[in-house]
């Protein structure tokens, strides 16, 4: 895999030594352009990459960028002058154009987007107002939308000459005079309708639509539950302002999952094995300054029986098991809970059931660990109550893992803040704290039996 | 949200009550099959629930099943007789015909899949034959693939015939004499095409393919890569075989993620909130055994200095800090590198300059965290050097921590194991215990200075 990736590389790289850009074409030709953008992203000199771009075409280059990372993108931007890339504009989607200028430095997308048609200045404006994260920040303005009065033949002649140059064409949605969005078609009706029925007659009404405000991970829940391919993006007048494709929703969810995955464990959805060091401590620093903090009120917890250590010193080995194993439980019933609210919200009468189910499920786990450990501890340490007092803890701490790993994701829900961030926090902290304190309290009230 | 649900439910069952089977298909008609289905799955009385399919045509019967969960596909299986399913089955793709099959008893399988046509019965056995999991799992056999001679018109004609039974339009498939899959057309070429032409002059060669026995994660990830509507799943032969659609590859992705988080944390990916208590116990609880057995290591490992802290029991309280950090900065790597596995295989060359950088990360993290420590430490104990030896030991299991939290993901992608199930022990049980050993030996040999 990765030999056949530098064979690549080596080969345009001749290609580009050569400068033959007809060997070029067929070499880009005769790949997948997503490839391409790989092997190019690999040329880490910026002489060599400009060299490549003025041998390439101006649709290759637009293919280029549309497949290119956001960073190599806006490599490529810039080095290419504003008149070359508005050339390649031209082969490029609206919202990939929208994508790359959003990270331009201001001065220069200012100047770019004034140097375009008056009719692309106002589309590409007005989507760059949306926020990236948005529906309107993700849909995309190619797509057909055809008059309702209009007959199946002369839609016909309208899907060919517009079809090439949409995102999607088995959708083909139905608006009245005012561009209010009325209903849509499937392509197969279409095909199979007589030629002199109008749309308003073969189109299925109400179709699902959202807001351009939503937020981009409600919208891939919709295309999800309903298995769209597209949906239509309207503004509250119900006028059709984009569609969101199929697979921008993809990476939608695919972005939203790594981000909660990360969130979980402290470390910013932003992250990855290519952030420089600076960048990295920042993300996560802040994170363990916070646990620092728990980690101290633990601390003293355990410094209030320091007296009670003093005297059996066994407890400060002991109660390391205790709390670890409620970090363990309280993470699992957590992790649980956050992946089901990431799914929707839950209801009162949703959760009263498991929860019950959890505490009982805390007390067999608790239970079962618990007496594993209190026979290795007595056995060990030859004091058959110090064993008794583990077991005891053990199922008092797992209690205390499943009820906050179970209520604080939904706390936190309920007060507007994501449980994939904060929740393991809160739960560390209790399962530490209380872990400690309930094992070294009831070693503090039994201490006569403890000592021999 | 919920009130909604009720009222939706309040009016299913008075349609059911009335056996009114007119208001019924009004009801079904009004609504996304999915939101329907939902309603029906709040039903929870069989006889209730029999009555409702009885009320229901054959058509709507299908669209309820192939929207339904497992669990109350099977429900509803149960409760039609033979003939019933049978009929049913008609209205439906052919894989979600597969997927209730594979979970019915084995015994009425067998039997329905008996009473079926012969040209199906061939079809439905061989999609039984592939793995749940895998390409030839999850692909459905409702496609279009034309000969390769056929004009453009007589395409069109066959696209209109058998369009409305397939799940992609988008594409059409173009296949040789002995169906072997040779190019693909775009609906929107074939469109606008001369209608003389013959497909093998407009198609596209070299179409990307999968082989049936390949993993779901993996056919996942290459329409993603490049953005495909469908994906053809050919033989050795390159026959082709069937199409995996995009909405399907959605919910691979999904069900993956799901699993890789929760297993992440030591749950079944199979676990979510309705998991019955017996089934929680089965799969939690051997985690935590295993996690039993580290925290018993950590915990020895603190009794082989139980001297040391008995003379200097503060040591108990501090270490908590210096082995609950090192989890924390580890568990914040290690999602890093399990996120990055999920997405591919990482080469020597590319993991280099990362590692490099996570040291460096660990001594920035372990020095802020580890110096806000020792201010504290020496001012709450009055004891400047238990403060150096916490700092000295806060830095060292940083290290420790990115240094495991980095290389166990990798090892284990190496070994072929899962990467999301198992990395968290052996980071936890490196973190734990090489942090209580460093601070503890520390402290160890410079106790005289300990001693005031």
């Amino acid at each position: 895999m990765d030999e056949e990736k530098e064979k690549e590389e080596l080969e345009l790289r001749q290609i580009i030594d050569a400068s033959d850009s007809r060997r070029l074409a067929e070499y880009i030709d005769g790949r997948e352009a997503i490839d391409f953008a790989q092997t190019v992203s690999l040329i880490d000199d910026d002489d060599i990459l400009r060299h490549l771009l003025m041998l390439m075409d101006d649709d290759e280059l637009a293919a280029l960028m549309e497949e290119s990372e956001d960073k190599m993108r806006l490599r490529i931007a810039r080095l290419l002058n504003d008149h070359r890339l508005l050339v390649a504009f031209e082969y490029m989607q609206k919202d990939d154009i929208v994508d790359m200028l959003g990270d331009f430095p201001i001065g220069r997308r200012k100047k770019v987007i004034n140097l375009m048609k008056a009719d692309d200045q106002r589309v590409i404006n007005k989507l760059l107002d949306y926020p990236e994260d948005s529906a309107g920040g993700i849909m995309t303005t190619e797509y057909i939308a055809l008059k309702y009065n209009l007959t199946i033949l002369d839609s016909l002649r309208k899907i060919q000459e517009i079809g090439p140059k949409t995102e999607v064409i088995e959708t083909i949605y139905v608006i009245d005079d005012r561009r209010r969005l009325i209903g849509w078609v499937d392509l197969r009706d279409l095909l199979s309708a007589p030629k002199e029925t109008v749309l308003k007659n073969i189109m299925e009404e109400n179709p699902i639509t959202v807001y351009p405000e939503i937020d981009q991970e409600e919208t891939a829940r919709i295309v999800r539950k309903y298995d769209l391919m597209s949906l239509p993006v309207v503004s509250r007048s119900n006028q059709i302002l984009g569609i969101i494709t199929v697979d921008d929703i993809i990476d939608v969810i695919v972005d939203e999952y790594d981000e909660d995955m990360l969130q979980m464990a402290g470390v910013s959805g932003e992250e990855s094995l290519d952030t420089t060091l600076k960048e990295s401590v920042r993300f996560r620093l802040p994170w363990l300054m916070v646990n620092l903090a728990t980690a101290f009120l633990a601390s003293f917890t355990v410094k209030i029986f320091q007296g009670t250590i003093e005297q059996v010193v066994a407890l400060s080995a002991i109660m390391t098991i205790v709390s670890g194993m409620g970090g363990n439980a309280g993470s699992q019933t957590m992790s649980i809970l956050v992946r089901q609210l990431a799914q929707g919200d839950l209801s009162f009468k949703q959760v009263i059931k498991p929860f019950r189910k959890e505490i009982m499920l805390s007390l067999i786990d608790g239970g079962s660990t618990g007496l594993v450990t209190a026979v290795i501890v007595s056995a060990v340490y030859g004091n058959i109550y110090l064993g008794i007092i583990t077991l005891v803890a053990m199922i008092g701490n797992m209690l205390v893992s499943g009820i906050f790993g179970f209520l604080v994701p939904l706390v936190l829900k309920k007060c507007k803040a994501d449980p994939a961030v904060a929740s393991s926090i809160f739960v560390t902290t209790a399962t530490d704290v209380l872990g400690f304190f309930i094992f070294l309290g009831l070693a503090n009230v039994f201490l006569p039996f403890l000592i021999k």
